[in-house]
């Protein structure tokens, strides 16, 4: 008896996992967006329906309904849905568990740790899947799911969701937000962000075999003056960037000798 | 006729590249260290003879010095060997090429943009090696050079690489230290910093066929002031981590708001 799966939501998130599962062999009935082109063009890769009606999700059949909205949207599209008794698992890192309770009846969790953007595919069977259920029963048929689409299945609580999510904006969002300055910095200079990209490959590899304490490197570490001084003055023009140096720049060198 | 050089100090990078140099075929006569331990260390590995008296650096027959000593350590160092004329090449991203005027006559960088740690290996083939040189001689040479260790070399003026080693804080150190961050956000909480490898991973890889920009994900991105907040209260305890959250956070809110 083959899986069928509709999706609240087409952002990144689910439009990556959709296309997963789809892939997979699990059909995808329908797909709700509030904009329907958004639910569509999701829709149409997937062979399945867009709908922008809450009151057009039909629970008829499914199996399961992975609510993949942000989070502020949840209260503002979850009470219109009859999701009657089936499973209604969310994949997001900041919201508890218990939030679905406030719509449906039978909820769990389906947390992809990754990041997701549309146009890019990833690697899926190395993305650490994390369960939770508000029943043993609803975490098997979750972890029977979970299963076909990666090799890392893990049952975290809702406590530790919180705090791995966390974790995630400093090691993924902020990281990314790091690249980007970088890119400033070089566009500024008519430079090619491509010459750094061996180092950036690098950085994180190395983190592979070494703790991120032993892997270290740059004058933060060492407190040089000099550089940091020249570095600051190089900022001069750019108040955030050179907050952004000063503080990140003391953090490492606090880290380093507690 | 096979190429001579001596290393002026037995740092990480001096290590990883003074194995790469030896591995290729070029002799390493000396390596010295203020440290006679380290200078030792290193010169075993490679077949050179390790010294700590600067008095004890000899030229004779050496085609290359390479000079990679702590920015602070040149000055303490430097004026204390007899280059006579042979070439003297610096590797570091921070320090104008003239300054190794104060204490040789033949003068050169030979910058890897990398970032190196004793105990990794790293593959040398992609890295860019970045030259700059007092005379096309000089820089004739340092290519033939580069050329054996890397596929990728760039001649880079002392003001570009100026910013190019800005950028690489950015991208690398700070990068490396929000890893550190986000390890003790998980050891905290007593989970596995293990589960946040295939993010780590793909976050740096996403760049390869996206720009930082549109590569951007998270709650800062959107605003999201209600996991912003939650995640505030989770930092409660710790005004470093919370400082950097904040200062990220709002940084990432004003790139994608200009």
């Amino acid at each position: 008896m083959s899986i069928q799966c509709t999706f609240i939501g087409s952002g990144n998130l689910a439009t990556r996992l959709a296309l997963r599962m789809f892939e997979k062999g699990i059909a995808i009935k329908q797909v709700y967006s509030r904009n329907l082109d958004n639910a569509e063009a999701l829709a149409k890769q997937i062979k399945a329906e867009g709908v922008s009606d809450p009151a057009k999700v039909n629970k008829q059949g499914i199996d399961l309904f992975i609510v993949a909205l942000a989070d502020k949207a949840y209260d503002e599209v979850l009470p219109y849905i009859d999701f009657g008794d089936k499973i209604v698992a969310h994949t997001a890192g900041s919201v508890p568990m218990k939030k679905l309770a406030e719509s449906a009846n039978t909820i769990g969790v389906f947390y992809p740790l990754q990041t997701f953007s549309k146009g890019r595919m990833v690697d899926f069977n190395e993305i650490p899947l994390c369960l939770e259920a508000e029943s043993d029963e609803v975490l098997r048929f979750l972890e029977k799911v979970a299963n076909i689409i990666t090799d890392d299945v893990r049952v975290v609580s809702s406590e530790d969701r919180k705090q791995l999510h966390l974790a995630a904006v400093f090691c993924c969002n902020f990281v990314n937000h790091l690249y980007a300055l970088c890119e400033s910095i070089v566009n500024k200079a008519d430079l090619n962000f491509d010459i750094l990209r061996p180092l950036i490959k690098e950085t994180a590899s190395k983190i592979e075999t070494l703790s991120p304490k032993e892997a270290q490197t740059g004058p933060a570490i060492r407190y040089d003056k000099n550089i940091i001084n020249n570095h600051l003055d190089l900022l001069d023009e750019d108040e955030n960037l050179k907050n952004v140096y000063e503080l990140l720049t003391s953090s490492i060198f606090k880290l380093h000798n507690q």
